[in-house]
Formats: C-alpha cells, structure tokens, sequence
C-alpha cells in the first residue's frame, strides 16, 4: 500500500474511528485501525465488535492494500504531524508502515490485516431517513435518562421507534423517562430498536457538524448501520423487550406549575448543595399559589432554602425528587418557561417546555416521612 | 456576626484561601474557612498548618465576631449565590450560620471558631520586595523541575535567594536544573530558603492579576510571609542543605547548537510519543553541522526520526536525554530561538533562550548502550 492524503482529513477521520478501537481487549488486532486504500479513496475502520466505524477520505492512491496501524500512537501521530499532506507506505522488507510527512518519518509496525474484522455493512430493506439534527436532538434530549448499571441492558439504551414519518426516542432508568418526538425525512411501516446509550452519545457527537446532512438508519435482526457523509457505523442492538412507555406517562393531572427554566434551574442546584451527599440527593418541593419554595436538610452541614416565582394551578403540593433528576431535565429544556405537572406527592410527576408537547419528562417522587 | 459585602469579592476571597483548606486531616476545624469580621472589613482564613492563606475584603460589619464554616460547601455555595450582595449572619439559638442573597436562603452549622489556629504575621527584620511579574516568572520558569519523590525534601522545593538587589530560584530533581535570575525593587544583604514547590504554584496563580503590585516577601526561622493587595501567605520553609548549583552548571562548552524553538519542541514531541512508554523516554540526539537529527525506537511499536535545520559551532554529537527533560524548559522559552550547549555524550548539556543570561537549564544526558 501507498498513499498521500490530506493531513486534516486524515485526522479528522482517525478522530471518527477511535471511538470504536478496543482498549481492553485479549485481541491486539482490535486495538488497531484498519486502512485500506483502492481506487481513489482511503478507508479508515475501527470496530471492538459491539460498535464498528469506518470514514472513507479522498487519496491519492499509488498502490492498493491495506495495514492495520496501533489505534493510539496512529491517532497521536497524525494529530501532531507538521505539513498538510502525509505519505502511508507499507514496507516488505521490515513489515513496517512508513508514515512521513515533511522532515519527519516514522515507521511503525504493522498488525496483521488480514485478521482485522472488517465490517460487513447491513444489508436491509428496513430503512428511515433522518435529518442529523434531528437525530441529534432526539438522543441528546432522552440518552441522559438511561441507567448507568448494567443489570437491566435493555435501560442502558435508547429505544428508537418509527411510527410512518414518527420518530421517537425513549429512554428510561424506571425512576425517570425522557421521550423526544421528532419527523423523518423518509419511513414506513413501524420498527422498534434498543441502541445502546455509549453508540448513542457517540453518534451525537459526530453529527455535530455545520452542514445539514441526510442520515439512513437501516436495520436488520440484533443489527443497525447508520450511515451518513463518508461515515459507516454498525452497531449491535440490545435484545430484551423495552416497557410500554406510554403506561408511565400519567393521562392527566390535578395541578400545573409554570415557572422560568434559568430561574428554577439554578435554586434547585443551590439547594441540592447540601442534599447532594445524601444517598437520593433529595429536595423537597412546596408548590404554593404563587411561588414555589425548594428546601433540604443535611443535619452534618445545615439547610437550604429557596423561593422562585410560579404560577400555579390547581391543588397546593409539597413533593420531594432526587434533585438530580430534575436539573437533568432542566438543563435539556431550551425554552424560557416549562411547565411542571402534578398529581398527588408519590404520583409520577411531569416536565416539559412550556410550548413543546414533543418532548415529555416523566419523574417519580421520593418518599419521605 | 452580621455583615454584608459584594459577592464577587467574597467568592474573589473564598477561591484565594481556598488552597489552604485542608481536605484529608483528622482536625475538622482545618477543613472550614474562618471568617473574622471587624471595623470595615471581613477577613478569610484557611490552613491546613503547611500553609496559611487570608484574605481581607470590605464589608458592611452590622456586628463584629468570628464563625467557621464548611470549606467546601461555603466555596461552592458563594459560587452559585444569585444577586449582587450577600449577607452572613450568626444565630445565637441554633449554632448556624445564615447566608443569604435575594431569595436564598443557606442555613449552615458552625465549626467551633475558637479551635481556628488563628494564622500570626511573620514579624521580622528580613524582608525582600519585588514586582509580581517578576516574581511570576521566577517560579513558572523553575519550579516544574522539582523532585515529586518525596524522598528528599530539599529537591521538592525552589531555592530562593537574595543577593544585594538581585534574586534567584533554583529547582533541581538532580537530573536536570532551573535557574532564573531576576531584579528586587528592595533588597540587602544575602538570604536563602527553600520554599515548597505545591506553594510556590499556588502562588504564582494567586499573582496573576492585571494590575501590576509589589509582593513583600519576610521569613524568620522556618518561615516565609508573602504579602501582596489584600492577601497574607504563610508557608514553612524546607530545612536541608540544598546544593551548590553552581558546581553543576559547566563553564565553558565544545558544541553550542541554535536552533528554532517552536521546531525543535514539536519535533521532540512526536519523536517521544514512541518512546514515552519506555521507562526513561529516551530520545537520541544527533547534531551535525546544519541539522539535529532527532530520533527513537521502541521495539513493540516502531521508529521515529525527525530532522530539524540547526546551526553547530564545534564538534559533532551523539548524546540521549529523557524527551521529558527537553520538552518541559523548550516550553518556558520564550524567544523563537534557542541555545543548546554540548561537551560530551556523557556531560551535562544546557539550554537557555538564545538571548537571555537570565535562564539556565542543565540536563544531564541518559547512558544509552
């Protein structure tokens, strides 16, 4: 193999890949990155066999094949390379792989190729369309809700759900759920997928570009290929069957709170200062006609206590939630006012933006004596 | 106690003793800030007996008197205090402590004031002054190349000495030593302490205001007082013998080597990515007449060779250094050009911005087979 190729290109797209490069592995190979050149193009991959991404850049291609490089001294090096173009040559003599550009030269030892597990792309007639910031709003609004601990995998993803041009996504951790509503660009039919919540956070991440793009999802048994720009990502899917979401989002409810979002937000993170040590870093909530007053305890370090203006209606209420839980939702919220919805002190409770019904925040009180 | 005052300048004071509250010790009262308020001013303290740091601020002081409070909620909590003022107020009933500001309200147990060990001025006739720039610099350019090992005490600290109206810091690990030279705006007679190094950077942040000002620097037995604005640092010296660094910085040199810093600096990185896994990160040098040519090999990941244009005066070298050593003082130079002085491949070399007498660095090289 031999090629010269844009220096940033060549970053950016080792950037795309190294998320999906093993650390701990007893497989070395899977701590490499996979470079196959043909053609015009140069094909980056990176898979530890839950997730797999490759990035397709533009090269000039002087002779075809492929290297697999170390993960972490590839990324390194390319990222600190000077000059903007960089030659990759494979050597026979030394089984080495010449990276050069400018007065610099480094030869780094090749893993065998021919052991990487090079990603079989999904072949599908399952398919939905996506505007990427939609996408990327559907997961950065939910994905926070999921558990952290393994016990239960099918909480440790997101459920993506096609309804026609629906999209929706849902994540829960049983004491909290977020659902987001958005429309594809091109569904039919309706699907059911649980993605895991690492390969979520990634995926928003590298949707976090300037232009507008198109994205295709398609699915196929415990698999789903995302593909969109010059970047390929294959992901398992969690097995196991997701709660009906809609039996936890309460039909209707005795009082409603409106209050502004910066306001209530920054109170309940003042007053979870001395809560947070705690083992549920519970606040309680009193809903008064016109303002909410927002307190806690800790009897090792003092009280806290805060009023914020709101406009109630319905019943008075004091409740108590793991404040976490709430700023979680409140830092999500991008408009001024949301509105907080209520039923009874150990009925799930709701939170959403004051002019938004497409995106839903369900969350359960904590009992206190 | 009752006072109000500006809460930017209360969370300014509570980030600048902040440092000396005490976060493992098995005395409580060392993990609080005391607050002393009298006349017009309020003033913050905090120790953990290493080190002492106050800081005085103009308050409106209702009620004069002393209270402890949690270091580490009391920081966070001025942090995130809405509105412009805060009010701190103690209540005889419950031992607590209120702070509040607009509609917050924090009512905080109180540590037992009385236990505070009240930090007491260094009185003494020795005394330097100097600009804080100059003070800055002094620190920033030695202090890095201190011991971590606590092994030997003196070499965890910087050296800093007075002659007349010139000061010096030193810092050494004895594999490589900092030398900076600077100017007292009032000085006599000749002194010399050793100053911990975790001090010396708490400082030299603590000097990075705008607005230039002159710092008084008193000592007294074992210890140092370091007075600037409106803070008092108290510090231990370290006791010891540090060496006599002047036997170690060579006279005169075979090979001087002038090369541009920000190169030579970036060429060491990348060549070092291959060898930082190595147990001394050893990069070999090689100077020639009109280049360096930089180069490493590790056997598990491959080699990395760099050239960089140089201008050598005297005999050509081979000679080793731990890539560490180089890349730590090529940051702290400021000029674009530097100089690299050589005697043999086993002999201390030194490294100093072309321009500047002020700023000696000696590495001694790694034995390479």
């Amino acid at each position: 193999m031999k090629i010269i190729c844009p220096k940033d290109e060549l970053h950016r797209a080792v950037q795309t890949v190294q998320k999906a490069v093993a650390t701990k592995t007893p497989l070395p190979i899977l701590t490499g990155i996979y470079l196959s050149a043909s053609g015009s193009e140069l094909q980056l991959q990176a898979t530890d066999y839950e997730v797999g991404i490759s990035c397709t850049i533009a090269a000039t291609v002087e002779e075809s094949g492929a290297v697999v490089l170390a993960g972490r001294y590839f990324q390194e090096l390319v990222r600190r390379l000077p000059g903007e173009t960089v030659e990759i040559a494979s050597s026979l003599e030394d089984r080495t792989i010449k990276v050069s550009s400018q007065n610099s030269q480094f030869n780094l030892l090749s893993l065998p190729a021919e052991e990487f597990p090079v990603l079989k792309p999904v072949i599908s007639d399952n398919v939905m369309k996506v505007q990427d910031a939609v996408l990327r709003d559907l997961i950065r609004k939910t994905v926070f809700a999921c558990a952290a601990d393994e016990a239960r995998p099918v909480f440790t993803g997101g459920l993506l759900e096609m309804d026609g041009t629906e999209v929706r996504m849902v994540a829960t951790n049983t004491h909290r759920l977020a659902l987001k509503k958005g429309q594809l660009t091109a569904g039919n039919g309706t699907a059911k997928m649980i993605i895991p919540a690492k390969i979520l956070n990634e995926l928003a991440r590298l949707l976090a570009t300037d232009e507008p793009e198109e994205v295709s999802i398609l699915w196929q048994k415990n698999q789903v290929g995302i593909v969109f720009d010059n970047v390929y990502i294959i992901s398992r899917l969690i097995e196991g069957q997701f709660p009906d979401y809609n039996k936890v989002i309460p039909a209707n409810y005795a009082t409603t709170v409106k209050l502004n979002t910066d306001q209530f937000l920054d109170a309940v993170e003042r007053v979870s200062l001395l809560a947070r040590d705690g083992e549920y870093n519970v606040v309680k909530f009193n809903f008064k006609n016109n303002e909410v007053i927002i307190s806690s305890n800790n009897p090792d370090i003092g009280k806290a206590r805060e009023a914020v203006a709101a406009e109630t209606n319905g019943n008075e209420l004091e409740i108590a939630f793991n404040a976490k839980y709430v700023t979680d939702i409140l830092k999500n919220i991008d408009s001024e006012e949301l509105t907080l919805s209520l039923n009874t002190p150990l009925s799930p409770a709701g939170i959403k933006a004051a002019a938004d019904d497409n995106y839903i925040y369900i969350i359960t009180p904590v009992r206190t004596s």
